[in-house]
């Protein structure tokens, strides 16, 4: 059961799968809803699970409290409702950023290098946010010729992503948890500033356990490791203590 | 009909299409012998065309001149033969470095962006040097994790690059010659001073005429249009008057 039927007579901003982006009263602030869904590998594989809207809403609110906490702009007002949370309205930057502490998923195949592997340097990637071409990766200088951003906004959106990389690690590391890797996305508001406008869960990002390796996030649903909703709860669990 | 049969004894260093790469007696010297054969496609389609060699390692020869008349170090030492030119020896560094100042080829194919588009900025590409995994598109980031250059070494290689690029333009322009893209390596001397060690050839760079947009280099193999060994003596001829 989703907790945002009784805004069926709001405007529908964006209507993503794990999440649904509504119009408030207020021009300048959002509601988004997270919903039950799961999916993974370009939405090839889907499911529902009990309470995943409910869990990551906290996780995704107790993250951007951390965050804005040490000083990290974001698009969070304050979560509303067990699945929904008031967001500042941004205009979306059409640019996944991703951040690789350890190697995993994509990288690890794609230059068949062991998962686990620990690389010298944090790596940073672009990809381009269109699911027509997949979401391919670019660089700096194709994000600017494509028109998603400038280099000097470039050069914010780095600075912020390393700081939130950062302090998420430090704030995990107390409860035991290692980042491994996220994928986040950032929005302009009206006059321009960025701010990071997109959920961290276990959803998009990858989370271990610091001592077993035992992992926590939605790899446990790509690769069929069951126990999906017990994973999303201990992060919440842990993260709730922070 | 190759030129470097009489170096039958000399061991190669390098057994390229295009190109072969012998030693000398010289330990930091190397001779670099330039083929007939015309290869694309990721060696899919290739011929042989008459003087190809020779052409290439006299536009190479001269390329090389004007850069290091622009103080481009490169391992160019000089031109000894039709086919054959003497270079400093170097540790080639596993990245191809593309410049776009137009839209073609594979940028044009990745984005449906139409071939000839002028982008604001120009673009600049790291591709990962390895044929098992078909040159695949990096950035910085990976590079230095994959341990093929360091972040100093990135900034160096980036700062060469654009040189070369805007000394070539400039010289191609006063030949009525438009530089499209072009690909290029670097390689390490032994007390690690990076320098440019790949030819510019119209083998891999797009130079068009600047008034008629006519193509005078290897994409008139790739697509068949056609005079492709015309199209290199041109650009010869051209630029043999720098």
């Amino acid at each position: 059961m989703v907790h945002y039927n009784h805004k069926a007579d709001s405007s529908v901003i964006y209507n993503g799968e794990q999440v649904k982006i509504f119009a408030t009263e207020k021009k300048d602030e959002v509601l988004v809803v997270f919903t039950n869904t799961i999916t993974a590998y370009n939405k090839i594989k889907r499911a529902e699970f009990l309470d995943k809207g409910k869990l990551n809403c906290a996780i995704a609110s107790k993250m951007f409290e951390v965050l804005e906490n040490q000083g990290v702009p974001t698009h969070f007002i304050k979560q509303t409702g067990e699945c929904e949370m008031l967001c500042r309205r941004v205009d979306m930057i059409q640019l996944e950023v991703i951040v690789r502490n350890v190697i995993a998923g994509s990288m690890s195949h794609r230059f068949a290098i062991e998962e686990g592997t620990r690389p010298a340097n944090v790596i940073y990637e672009l990809c381009y946010n269109d699911d027509d071409m997949s979401d391919p990766l670019i660089n700096d200088h194709h994000a600017v010729a494509l028109g998603l951003v400038s280099y000097d906004e470039l050069k914010t959106i780095y600075a912020l992503t390393e700081k939130i990389n950062v302090v998420l690690c430090e704030a995990l590391k107390k409860v035991g948890i290692e980042l491994v890797d996220f994928k986040i996305q950032f929005g302009r508001l009206g006059d321009g500033t960025i701010v990071l406008a997109d959920e961290v869960t276990p959803d998009a990002a990858r989370l271990w356990d610091l001592e077993t390796g035992n992992i926590l996030d939605k790899d446990r649903f790509r690769k069929d490791l069951g126990h999906v909703g017990d994973a999303y709860r201990e992060v919440l669990q842990r993260i709730s203590t922070l």
